[in-house]
């Protein structure tokens, strides 16, 4: 408004300077250039009216969400909930210490942080994750904030994120570009030409908002016109400079990532003055509304006969209808696959509690990170082989306290000719990286009904591997599959060797074991449902009177149930031979390819008859 | 043209229909209905003496190159070839058959493919490779066309390679977009609003043509016009139905990935009629002008001193910088981390050999399977936690028979303050788990000398990981380092114990052998500087008289070292124990996160008495 007086954020964002300076001076590292770009429009945005934020209730399901997507700047976060009285000076000068919950890139330790992040480009899907919910699940009027860097529009997942929000017409997501026209290491591919990002994201449908983002009147109108916008989300495009307030260092390369010293720091503070250090910012309040709860319900188990043929795949997708009254927090995202991974059984008895994410994966499981983070309990699936599409997004997730399940279908050659790109071979590799995540591998219906479960029912990361062909079910209703566990399926007092398998290679064990049965040779069988953990002690019971372990894989040994298998007898004297996918498959046959693969019943008896 | 008669084209078109549908019935599965939305538009750029190719010669390096990204539509491709001549009907009906070269995706075991596809959004970026190749590098005149899906529009790595062809001003790439409306489960994000695709191209600076993709007329004026596109790329964007030529199928949901049985298949074959099945199209050849070649120059060894503190991410930059005139093939590219990677070293150097290829890991690789396809040897580097980001391109280009190294930087909590989103902690999983990949993992400035230039050597895909921090240098500048070895930096006839490390803690063993010795307690030291393959034999002979093994890692436990080092001893009696990541990680000094996770000098030193 003309004439409107901005004297009240104009002092707020030299204290909100000042701690930049000080914070990042002290550790003697971090990025106070790339803060100081954003801190003019950060303090409108936080101090000006528009965050509505009960700071005492971080928790409070109607609080405005804000992401840091350019995570390195995580000294602006950290300075303006200082500026917000909610964090001490001396609090934040324990910036990038040890154990300080304020991390160099922020992380959940800190109370105000829903989501990791410090890997460009993620933050704006999680954003779409908190506005889907917003918007479609708990039907609540908070708004999604999210603070972009201009060097991260060159990562295609901001571009993911770009059209599913427009998709969704998520009118309650606030994207700002902090346009500083410099990179890590140079100028960006479009410095300061704003107005290439606004056609850009115009042509997505967003509502472009082009500001001077150092200038309070642009900046508060930028907002009100952002809130206003219905139908379509809107990114404000703020023109901004790279160390802004500290003149020696304003729009100079060479200055990423990098701390003033002392006294360096002190003229830059100087030049602050006059401002008042103790001068704190006050956050509207949202209104105090909650979502409506949907009580959970009682289930049936799984019904499948013995023996019945059924993909673990299409069990996936049963066990997610039947569980939903008894997790009524789920939710179900696929990556336009759900005919494949059978997720379309949930989401046609559910839909509206299923999100199309479309061939976006990066996107998608950002997005579940954003929908954990606001309590939901997101099911994520895709072809074993394109959750690696996500593998930076899933491994950010660890770091964000996410609570989700992924599911791959499709695993290893035995999805026969379709050909190698479409194998999930480093699944198993990837998920098991992730750091206290369980890895659940089961064979049959019965026991993907009951993992899946088991799932719904843990914290954290957990990764559920599939497979395409029918497989005869194993295991009788009341079966439990304990986490840690495995399955002796067939075993004897005259044992030597044991195989461990599981999923498709299971039924070759069973079948090398009905082969050598008739030769008279004995052959011990162990379904490894739970690939991580492996509860060593359990293992070791099981193996009964083996003295050799042979593990046969659809999936390439390096980081696979082989390698597994042996970190969990590590410091034993039992020898573990691994089979697996070791070299580059073809199109063919299911059958053809676990023969080419010597992961075949053939191969294990031979294996077996080796070792004896 | 107005009065242009179409008449060889239709009846190509016709052929290649016949051809995707015999082939598809015969196989029983595959996209017919894919590559008939998309039949005539390719026909009209095979045949309409738009694409330059010599058949006989497909190595021709002023060949144009056609890269399939919507890989499932294979059938067409294989189609086409066999409508040129190329192949017989015979091999045709080899489709998808086990051993075939005609499989389910395309590979370059059919000869007329550079690059595998089938994993959607990736064709793009390698057209941005040899786009780069022709204009930047070989400077020849052949352009580069990428048939797109219209649902992999959803992917972020198309707008990835989309931005950075722009930016490079590739007016010899010309990308094709198949809408076909209907993606695997249903209707696509935009569905036949063709303009929203224009739109959206043109608005990052693309020259966008729309046109009827069954209209032989305005196919033709497309490519004319595309062709007349000076200083941006050309994409032709052509509505059109799925199925197109089979009625009872055409436009239809539910008729993805399925093949028409026979009796199906006949009647389509019927509704074709009349047509020449014996018409044979022709290629125009290319002017066959070759690029200039630069001869390879011997070049000096690394210069370094014993005990001269250097990080290797710096030496991986000098050893570029030195191997290249040995390497005139080779390329850079980094994604806008080079003064972190040290790639700048290179980039100064050898400005006309290196690719700033920004914020957009997925894209970056993708480019250099597409240079790697042109000959060119490119060296790939980024944080090694953001590498992940290109896990799927990294995953497909192991199928590509690409020819590339990666470099990660940054390994490991031993980065410090930055926190756990910066520290590369499963990358060497994901490189492990590639088929056939080489993992070198160098400790100090001589060896990572060596190893750059053992990757330059060596074909396929190559993992290098360095440290941000500096070690001091380990070894003589004659020092050899074979793929697969290790060495033994300190032993004797009475250890028991040996730690195996690379890296950072290779450091830290050295300081437990040196603290251990003065309380007379033998440990023998192993320099693991090749994780994979690691020769077991190789690894038996240096432990020596050594019975149990500590393995100690910056890295999580799981596909890491530890477990590299336990399937390479799989079968041997000796106990492995891993020192690894295993405790969620926060920023910190080095050290302090050495400690914290327990693979520092004091958790080897107490691994180490506890064992005895």
């Amino acid at each position: 408004m003309e004439g409107e007086s901005f004297a009240y954020l104009e002092g707020l964002a030299k204290v909100v300077r000042y701690f930049i300076l000080s914070c990042t001076t002290q550790a003697g590292s971090g990025h106070p250039t790339s803060s100081l770009s954003a801190a003019d429009i950060m303090t409108g945005l936080m101090f000006g009216g528009f965050f509505l934020f009960d700071p005492a209730q971080p928790g409070l399901p109607n609080n405005d969400r804000l992401i840091l997507s350019k995570g390195h700047a995580s000294p602006l976060l950290y300075a303006l909930w200082a500026a917000a009285g909610q964090i001490t000076e001396e609090e934040l000068m324990t910036y990038r210490v040890f154990g300080s919950p304020l991390e160099g890139h922020p992380t959940p330790h800190f109370r105000y942080v829903d989501a990791a992040t410090g890997s460009l480009g993620q933050g704006l899907s999680v954003g779409v994750g908190m506005a889907l919910n917003a918007r479609y699940l708990d039907k609540l009027p908070y708004r999604t904030y999210v603070l972009l860097g201009d060097s991260e529009m060159a990562e295609g997942s901001v571009w993911e994120a770009i059209q599913i929000a427009a998709f969704y017409k998520l009118d309650n997501l606030v994207g700002i570009i902090d346009v500083n026209r410099l990179g890590q290491r140079g100028e960006t591919m479009y410095g300061w030409d704003v107005a290439a990002y606004g056609t850009r994201v115009e042509s997505f449908g967003w509502e472009a908002i082009i500001i001077d983002g150092h200038d309070f009147a642009e900046i508060v109108a930028a907002f009100r016109k952002a809130l206003q916008v219905r139908g379509r989300p809107a990114m404000i495009i703020a023109k901004t400079v790279k160390g802004k307030g500290v003149p020696a260092i304003e729009n100079k390369n060479g200055w990423h990532g990098k701390a003033l010293n002392q006294e360096e720091a002190d003229a830059a503070i100087g030049l602050l003055e006059p401002f008042d250090r103790k001068l704190r910012g006050q956050m509207e309040k949202p209104k105090d509304v909650r979502p409506e709860k949907t009580a959970s319900r009682s289930v049936p188990g799984p019904a499948y006969r013995l023996g019945e043929a059924v993909a673990t795949r299409k069990a996936y997708g049963e066990a997610l209808k039947r569980l939903y009254p008894a997790f009524p927090d789920m939710v179900v995202l696929d990556g336009e696959v759900s005919n494949s991974t059978y997720a379309e059984i949930f989401s046609e008895a559910y839909p509206e509690r299923y999100f199309e994410m479309y061939v976006a994966e990066q996107n998608m499981v950002g997005a579940a990170v954003g929908l954990s983070a606001r309590g939901k309990l997101p099911f994520v699936s895709s072809f074993a082989a394109f959750l690696t599409r996500a593998c930076d997004q899933i491994r950010m997730s660890q770091y964000s306290d996410a609570n989700i399940t992924f599911c791959g279908s499709h695993a290893g050659v035995s999805i026969g000719q379709d050909g190698p790109s479409q194998m999930g071979l480093e699944d198993i590799a990837l998920f098991r990286s992730i750091t206290d995540s369980v890895v659940f591998y089961p064979s049959d219906a019965v026991s993907t009904e009951k993992l899946v479960e088991q799932a719904a029912l843990l914290r954290g990361i957990v990764y559920v591997r599939t497979t395409r062909g029918t497989t005869p079910v194993l295991y009788g209703p009341r079966e439990e599959f304990e986490i840690g566990g495995n399955k002796v399926l067939k075993g004897g007092a005259q044992d030597r060797v044991a195989v461990i398998a599981a999923g498709i290679t299971l039924f070759e064990a069973l079948n090398a074991h009905n082969e050598l049965a008739k030769a008279g040779i004995p052959l011990r069988v162990i379904d490894l449902y739970c690939v991580k953990p492996i509860f060593s002690s359990s293992l070791k019971d099981s193996l009964g009177p083996a003295r050799a372990v042979i593990t046969v894989e659809d999936h390439h040994p390096e980081g696979g149930v082989g390698e597994a298998v042996q970190s969990a007898l590590a410091g034993t004297e039992i020898p573990v031979y691994s089979l697996a996918v070791k070299r580059l498959p073809r199109s063919g046959k299911p059958a053809e390819l676990l023969d080419y693969e010597e992961i075949s019943k053939d191969s294990i008896v031979k294996k077996v008859k080796e070792l004896l």
